[in-house]
């Protein structure tokens, strides 16, 4: 039997009278114990207060006969009065091998077992949750593909037509986990997304047991608002005045750039959207050759061609040359092109580099043009009086792209596209569709967010953004940022005058990208040239192997034009330490001395 | 304090002997006790053993003196054999009020909290998942964006500078469930997507908790299996030979409607994706009056423009009119355009309308275009022995767009872009980053799916509905959509010949849509004409208003070209029963008979 233990409220007496006022208004009045319509004060129009009073009336007779088509319907009439109260479930030893999903909820008495295995879920995570944190356990236990499809261990990933119980379900569960990566492990270094945020956990599982859309106000009224409110402060942190725009929530930073070259182009050429690309001119696109893939994709994927994004020479630290981008913008209109649109990234995905925003804002001015800001890794800076300077002129931008699920430790996926002209994206990418975007609601039906869009459903990423703002402050959000400039500071000091270690650009870091080669003892004294390029080239990728197979911890490396492989360190995981940078460098060392 | 009790395994023993089996190998093996690197068979290359082994001899008093450096690490050490098996973590009564975000893990003693914290919002979340199934709770407890903003009964949605106390953020979250809505109510009929499925539920908080990121196998090797074989589980049940192709989950099914248009192009003109729609002819895409507006905002984004997209007649249930098909093809190639592109909707949104897809299959063979079956809605009819015979001709198609997020009730988001032929879709939309997808890693590199999407970064969609698939079986999804059916057969023939109805199109519905009108007592009498029209119009919206404002019950209503406003039943929450579609009915005649 499921034990249930009714209390007060799941929050303990507290001192702040607010707190315990906003507490038990969770609770439904007393009224409610009636049936569904009891709760008078959600019918706040005259229409509504009349109908519900007609209910109250006539509903509560014909509603409870409806109740008691079954033993365990009556059941729950009888025990309302106290479920009305928050219960409180307790775990007791399941036997989860006879049941399967089809004796979970809604299924008749699926209430025990549902809250059972819920339950059990929830101790295989907060197991997996301590031990992500717990610096004794591997970051990864790696294994080829061929091993995992082959069944390792009993772990069968393939599916099947009958179910499979409750009990190899858990097992399914604690097997992925297994064989997963834990990129909140304190020496998780490998993406630019690292850590675990315990209230971005909690929102997501609150996100997902909501389980909603964002499209309409109808159908999230209380995460549409949180949006809007959030993209208001993102965009006053960003310094538009009074943080007026517009913008969404989008799947990722590519989808956010994506948005941004399309709305550069309805800007100018709003005429694109019924004719098509014929309806333009020969349209340019320019970035840096830094910058992210993502402004290329968009080229290809909307019509322009990855021929016509051009990209811009950099500084040797991956900085944009504002003089390379006015030689080019010439070049392009002496050819009849039209430049349309400059991606300007606040943080390089290798380097880390700040492209210098006012300068390109100021050619941006003279010749018309589009200024959108990749801000994607970079644009959480701006959360930190000390190192937003890097995004000067970021207030310049028409557009903005910023991932609180990078620099941030927002949970994947949560990417905001911020726009600074209200209107262009509904005028964009509206289409009106009748069947979800009914004018004559009852509400303000510009708070339905759909037909900005180019998704039709969308998840909910809000809402663990939100809360974690809520529960760090902004103050919270620019500790961390500080904090992780710190750490790469350290490791910038640790290492550039190190023996075995060079630097791929010289001076410290913008960001937390720390890019350097090592070196193994056997090619100290090697002369420059192709063999040792050859040989420096393979020594990441070999390192990188041995460290995933023996899941010590994770670091990235790529080539970088004419750079052979090199390590890219990135800090963003909270819970990275000193000790944890310590670690990494002799790892490296450890490993790669024999190379 | 915080009470543990270390147990053997969390589950309970078993009789199964397999199963206790795989439970036992979560556990690492004694060896890991001496540190992260005790694995050995993690490390299966002879590189990697020789590594290990060195590891094992020199780093185990390195690793331990680094422990050393606090009071927690040194506890930590102590306890690890305990540890090292699950943990149960019991509730206790914690006070929030004093504890804020920076207490929690990673902070230091921060391992107590974390699980109070987490084991408190758990059960915030139990009890909203019980009362979901409640019929005795309202859908939802509607207010207009005025109220919430206004901060009603204390719910403040402002975001500040200063971090709030956990307790606060207890409430916050009881707040948001409560002025949301209950998408996964018995009585909740409003979206495509309805229902809260147990099993999704606990796969997408196992999802968050990994928190990583599909594009590459190196940080997401268990997931990007998965979704491998469970696309060509699909495209088996597609009926592709051998299961054989490509696909991807994406944001949706409006991305994924997308990817079909950017791909056909790619497939013809494949040039495109380097010079732009400049190097191609004037393209045309076709697809129904009646299908999603996706296709046409993919043809507005990508560069075709809008009136590139032709519209085609259907008849009056909704279905294309092949001839109308082949009469606009003729028509557009006389006029020089190149036909490109036709999308077949399996399952259109309003009236749940299968086009005729052999039909439309033998036109595209015969004019060389692309097939696209948009079966975002209806596709997983083909999970039915009985039902499948609707997509009949869907394995001629070149793609599929399928969504388990509607009528599977796959947790949102979850939408698969199916593909005949492999290597198109990394060939429309690689860009080969290299610092992401580098061809010199250890293991096969072909599992990277980063470069085949138009995302970077791209969420786990993937787990809640493998694990879905696990524990109900092919035949479980049978029995869902066909339970689905038989419910809306149900209502069909229980309101076509009920007074006061009105049926939008004659016959039994295709899919779970069924749309009606209900004429209120006062205009049955009246003749047909403007007034009874534009009265009828707003017979809809009001009773719509009326159900929110009173939380009973939520249904979807819209007008469709002439037709105006009416209701849109469709069944996808397989918590619905008989008892429900009775009290809809209800429900919509208690609240309109006075209209």
């Amino acid at each position: 039997m499921m034990m249930m233990a009714a209390s007060a409220s799941s929050s303990s007496s507290s001192s702040v009278a607010e707190v315990d006022q906003s507490s038990a208004n969770l609770r439904p009045p007393a009224s409610a114990c009636d049936g569904w319509y009891g709760v008078a004060h959600g019918c706040t129009r005259k229409l509504g207060m009349k109908i519900c009073g007609f209910l109250q009336k006539n509903n509560s007779l014909e509603e409870k006969s409806r109740m008691m088509g079954s033993f365990r319907e009556k059941e729950q009439s009888h025990n309302r009065e106290n479920r009305e109260k928050e219960t409180r479930f307790t775990r007791n030893e399941t036997d989860f091998s006879n049941l399967f999903a089809r004796d979970l909820l809604p299924a008749k008495n699926g209430e025990e077992p549902t809250m059972q295995f819920l339950l059990e879920i929830v101790e295989i995570l907060t197991n997996y949750v301590r031990k992500t944190f717990d610096r004794s356990t591997k970051v990864l236990d790696f294994h080829h593909p061929h091993q995992l499809l082959e069944g390792i261990e009993g772990f069968n990933l393939e599916l099947c037509d009958q179910p499979e119980s409750l009990e190899q379900i858990l097992v399914d569960c604690r097997d992925t986990l297994k064989y997963g990566v834990r990129t909140g492990h304190p020496r998780f270094f490998n993406q630019l997304s690292t850590g675990l945020d315990i209230i971005g956990l909690a929102g997501e599982w609150l996100t997902s047991t909501a389980n909603t859309n964002m499209f309409t106000y109808e159908i999230a009224p209380v995460f549409v608002l949180m949006e809007q409110l959030t993209l208001k402060k993102m965009r006053e942190i960003i310094g538009w005045p009074n943080g007026e725009g517009d913008g969404l929530f989008s799947p990722g930073g590519a989808i956010s750039n994506m948005y941004s070259v399309m709305i550069a182009r309805y800007k100018y050429f709003p005429e694109v959207k019924t004719k098509g690309m014929s309806a333009a001119p020969r349209l340019v696109l320019f970035t840096s050759e830094h910058s992210h893939y993502s402004i290329a994709k968009a080229g290809a994927a909307l019509g322009f061609g990855k021929e016509n994004v051009i990209l811009l020479s950099t500084d040797q630290r991956g900085r944009v040359i504002p003089a390379d981008l006015e030689a080019k913008i010439i070049s392009a209109k002496q050819k009849g092109y039209v430049p349309l649109f400059v991606n300007a990234t606040a943080g390089t995905t290798v380097y880390g580099a700040f492209d210098p925003i006012n300068d390109i804002a100021d050619i941006c001015e003279k010749y018309n043009m589009w200024l959108h800001v990749d801000g994607a890794w970079g644009g959480s800076l701006l959360m930190s009086r000390k190192h937003r300077y890097k995004l000067n002129g970021v207030e310049r931008a028409n557009s903005v792209t910023w991932n609180p699920h990078k620099m941030m430790g927002v949970p994947l996926q949560c990417s905001a596209i911020l726009v600074r002209e209200k209107g262009i994206l509904q005028g964009c990418n509206s289409m009106c569709a009748g069947y979800l975007f009914q004018p004559d609601k009852q509400y303000d039906v510009t708070y339905d967010t759909g037909d900005k869009a180019i998704q039709c459903g969308r998840h909910v990423d809000i809402f663990k953004f939100w809360l974690m703002w809520k529960a760090k402050g902004t103050v919270g959000f620019e500790q961390h940022v500080d904090r992780c400039l710190e750490l790469s500071e350290y490791l910038y000091n640790k290492i550039k005058n190190r023996e075995g270690y060079q630097m791929v650009f010289q001076g410290e870091p913008q960001h937390t990208n720390v890019c350097f080669w090592y070196v193994p003892p056997s090619m100290r004294n090697m002369p420059d040239g192709e063999e040792r390029r050859e040989r420096l080239h393979k020594v990441a990728p070999k390192i990188k192997a041995m460290m995933m197979e023996c899941g010590s911890t994770m670091v990235g490396y790529q080539p970088q034009g004419d750079k052979v492989n090199f390590f890219r360190m990135v800090i963003s995981n909270h819970a990275a330490t000193k000790s944890d940078i310590d670690f990494l460098i002799e790892e490296i060392e450890r490993l790669g001395q024999d190379l």
